[in-house]
């Protein structure tokens, strides 16, 4: 199977992909043989609120790369909860124009029920992308800091999507999102107050000392708005050499250490659903166990 | 500090929370030291879509259990994104109302930025609450299932509050919420649809197999709807002997069961921290550790 996705099969790639969606036992071993593959593509997060017009501007940019003959994967990720889910389903089916390209490989990833483990298989599946060979792994995700996956920690670059009703009355908020992107987009420029929201983000930025970010108007029906902010994603791209290093070197530090973490939770519960009992108290089992496992003493030095 | 938190000193009781959204390690005692006084409160559990009306619902309940004299504590928890932080300010005011009552106590919890930890920090404040003494516990969440915070693992009984518009073309989907309400609510009924989805909701749990489970419509301008609705949860809870008991015994498991895994996160947390070092390859990390760990090594016998 790993010959097969070194030269390139997609099939196997989609199978590696599922077993890190599993959360399969081969899967360390996988991205240590593949790491040396790796750090080529450059990675790219969406990021926004539901209906801010992500998915679009993502397919948009795929139509642009691949008139570029760049190839693109593309992971879209939905930490959502089922009574939000109707948008994401509208927003997803555009993604199957590409579903002919072979240059194309685009996978959705959500929880479907289980609690945690998105953040590490998104990283995994960037990670699976790169090592494919593609050239632009784009991250689409409403999942900022508060989320699940952090976009900042997996992306090279971080593309914020705004639309002007988002302006109205949470100035309180914004400087949870002020630090996040590396370019601002206020999408959706023809509705009402977008200048406005352009200019909030202008002087809000220049408060937190990111004056040189840049902020730019995009609507889908004006096509050299588009042009602008795809050719500002590749300039970030190609002009942020220092930056971008040391993020990846951080990125592959940080997956290294939510995969390790995930393996002791695993092995964790395990324990705890052989070993609680029915106890007057349930809470004196956590009495038991420190007195088993001291403070400190889990891990080896 | 425990005497006053006895002798109902609501500082005390802040003092305790504030403890546990710090992840203090002095938390695992003080529960254990708390929990014969717990178990007599009724956890209600509020959940759906940001916009559903939740506050103002939740807002309701509280004036009337207050007229029946009846202490209540409320948790609303925010797992959302900054982005759609909006909604959760505007809705969070109205329970201004109750802040110079002192049989009412109201706590926010919400991740601000920080990964994980609201599950559990739930909890831990329900269990307070419920310790403290008082009689309703309301948890208003947007979670459920695929978020962090999921309302059935920590009510007694979970209300699902829709709205008409919810209703349209997400068929597919609904099957993740059928399963988890007690009641269901269609608020703002007054609004174009209702009945459809008090239909479709209907037709759905009939062939889950969920026929007797109540679906109210409401709407805040038609007061007796509210009363249906509020006698409907008191009812639940008082007619739901055995299950609520079952419920509750679960989630004291469940509760010790997290708190232990946190432990061990955060321990492996510091592990890591302390071992890892920069490699060519990181990904041999894990098998390093592996070595020094064996699968299942990890946790005493």
């Amino acid at each position: 199977m790993m010959e097969r996705f070194k030269k390139g099969d997609l099939r196997a790639l989609s199978r590696f992909i599922t077993l890190a969606e599993n959360k399969d036992p081969s899967v360390p071993s996988l991205l240590q043989a593949l790491y040396a593959q790796t750090g080529k593509a450059h990675v790219v997060g969406i990021t926004g609120a539901p209906g801010a017009g992500k998915s679009t501007l993502t397919d948009k940019f795929i139509h642009r790369l691949r008139k570029e003959k760049r190839t693109v994967g593309v992971v879209a990720v939905d930490p959502v909860s089922p009574f939000t889910g109707g948008a994401l389903l509208g927003d997803r089916i555009r993604l199957v124009d590409h579903f002919n390209d072979p240059g194309v490989f685009i996978r959705s990833l959500s929880t479907r029920g289980k609690l945690g483990g998105l953040s590490l298989a998104t990283r995994e599946v960037v990670h699976l992308l790169d090592a494919f060979g593609h050239e632009f792994v784009l991250v689409e995700t409403v999942g900022v800091g508060q989320s699940e996956v952090d976009v900042r920690e997996i992306a090279d670059v971080t593309v914020v999507v705004l639309v002007p009703e988002w302006g109205d009355g949470i100035q309180t908020i914004k400087s949870g999102i002020l630090e996040i992107g590396d370019i601002f987009v206020v999408n959706k420029s023809d509705r009402e107050g977008a200048d406005r929201l352009v200019n909030e983000l202008k002087a809000s930025l220049q408060i937190e000392g990111r004056a040189q970010v840049p902020i730019l108007a995009t609507s889908i029906h004006d096509v050299p708005s588009l042009d602008v902010l795809f050719s500002t994603i590749q300039g970030f791209l190609t002009s942020s050499g220092e930056l971008i290093a040391r993020r990846r070197a951080q990125r592959a530090r940080e997956t290294v250490s939510e995969l390790l973490l995930d393996l002791v939770t695993s092995e964790a519960r395990n324990w705890v659903a052989a070993n609680m009992k029915d106890a007057k108290n349930p809470y004196s089992f956590i009495q038991d166990f420190r007195k088993l496992h001291p403070e400190g003493s889990l891990f080896r030095k």
